[in-house]
């Protein structure tokens, strides 16, 4: 495989962080411990953990966590021989207390996430991660909904505010091969740092949009395994590093022991199977946060619409999470668009 | 995007036939007829209406169908408005008295299968099947384990013999993108009849791989809803109409009604979700037949080996289905070869 970078790839496993979604913040500590263990032995560079929505999450709005993150974070840094505990922070939902907490019980690396556009409340919380001494990656997210030069600008900006990567995150798993292949490259020939990449699998494109990502020069990398993480899941671990084992790029992760604890540790605690749903898909074909499907099957319903071309609609305005009022006015869009339509 | 082709893409429903290995081909008639009307009704060109094995795949070796393929072919026939149903036919498995059987009750197009070395026995089928005034398609399996220019050469043969298209069948799911890119766009460049593609989905790849077919100018395609397909299923094909759709391609069938079909009608008579697990990941990496698992498993256990190793050994050796005798003396050889190493 012809790679733009000479560095090597890393993996972060996101199942204990993305995944914590899939679970409703309900993982255990044994969970946790079990998973960790069996992913620091196949030697998984990074392993997240955290609420699904950040360090902080665990609120009445996001959902609260059946166990304190920071019991996990000890729990999962203390059950490490090589890999190193990773946690993400959304500013906005974590602040930067919880952050040195994480720190000091021995997470090493953390993600400064913010919405494609607004890389500019991230530069307190590089700031600080960077003094605490740890690794500290920049993570854009939704970058489906903005252009090459405006994703480039706001990485730009992570990277001056010291962030090691800035990570392309496909956050609604809508990004095509080509999209992904474009965004990785300009942000590889503009910056000095790493890049990064973070797919969903909602267009069952997510493993192939890694390979693309890893071609442009990517060498941080998220998975999941068994596909454990919002919606439809991320590119799945175990899959992809046979892909890359196929392709001869060694990965030091251990194959076989990913196949075996896809089946035998995450296996059991996966609550349901992780296949592409309609939910999903039509998350990934419109473009938008799966948490507008139940306010747009309302609008539809009282609109007399289909739910899916609200969403669509939704995507192409580039309606972002926080922005679920949004939805009544494009219903009533569409609905009085159509009525024109008959009557012409 | 860009298509080296200016024909419609044509798309065959295969979870009817594929889909019949995943339920042990026991689908009952009322499941083929509302699958075929759902499909139908959502513009699907061709359903294919087989034993999982092709026409007179029930038996003991291969497994009995529950209803009588002939009965399921006739009902599935009898549902459509629009939609053409296929058949699969493997020459030495059927015979030509199925196909004609076939044929009275309405199929209007046949694939006839080989091996990707043997089109040779080919001719007759495809020689009654064009008599017969049917739609006749050339389908060459495991193209994995032949070189561009061999898959060439086979082609070539169906094609002599009267293929109406050649398809490049990936039956392992061990194809990655680039080998799929270089297989279609060598046999477009050098044959006059349409050129197919058939993907499983074992490494996360189907859809990226059809897509990258379909670029290279690959216009019969198939897919199954919700991959209700042998091992990981195939490329999903509700997900690909909306990639497709997304990509500017209109298939002429309908995104909303797949959604909704994949979730209300295939939903309820899948055996199991078609996640990927161990088991089909290890075939895709490997390149063999999932039928090489259980001798693999037994006879790492008799010579203290990992399962993995001597299928990924049986892959490289490109064993065939029926060649399963091979598997001991693969276990016996790697063995020997770990007890030298040992001793050097």
């Amino acid at each position: 495989m012809k790679r733009n970078s000479d560095k090597p790839i890393r993996i972060t496993e996101v199942c204990l962080r993305d995944g914590s979604h899939s679970v409703a913040h309900q993982f255990t500590e044994e969970q946790v411990r079990s998973v960790v263990r069996a992913l620091d032995d196949a030697g998984v560079h990074y392993i997240e953990v955290s609420h699904g929505d950040g360090l902080g999450g665990s609120t009445l709005q996001y959902g609260r966590s059946l166990v304190d993150e920071m019991k996990l974070i000890e729990a999962a840094v203390s059950e490490c021989t090589t890999s190193k505990i990773a946690v993400l922070q959304l500013p906005g939902i974590g602040t930067v207390h919880e952050l040195k907490q994480a720190h000091a019980l021995g997470a090493k690396l953390v993600r400064v996430a913010t919405h494609v556009t607004e890389a500019d409340v991230s530069a307190q919380h590089i700031n600080m991660a960077r003094e605490l001494g740890m690794e500290t990656l920049g993570f854009l997210m939704m970058t489906h909904t903005a252009t090459p030069e405006k994703l480039l600008e706001q990485a730009k900006l992570m990277e001056s505010y010291g962030a090691e990567a800035v990570y392309v995150t496909d956050s609604a798993g809508a990004l095509l091969p080509d999209d992904v292949r474009e965004r990785v490259r300009l942000l590889r020939q503009e910056l000095s740092c790493e890049i990064g990449f973070h797919a969903h699998n909602n267009l069952s494109l997510a493993v192939a949009n890694t390979l693309a990502a890893i071609e442009e020069g990517a060498t941080r990398i998220d998975g999941s395994v068994r596909c454990l993480g919002a919606g439809a899941g991320n590119t799945q671990t175990e899959v992809l590093i046979a892909v890359l084992a196929r392709l001869g790029v060694d990965t030091g992760v251990d194959l076989y022991k990913m196949m075996d604890l896809a089946e035998d540790v995450v296996g059991p605690i996966l609550p349901r199977s992780q296949e592409i749903r309609k939910g999903s898909l039509v998350m990934g074909y419109a473009g938008v946060y799966s948490s507008f499907l139940l306010h747009a099957e309302r609008a539809a319903a009282r609109f007399g619409l289909d739910a899916r071309d609200i969403l669509v609609e939704l995507g192409r305005r580039k309606a972002i999470g926080g922005q679920e009022d949004m939805i009544i006015d494009v219903a009533a869009d569409i609905a009085k668009q159509r009525k024109q339509e008959v009557v012409q």
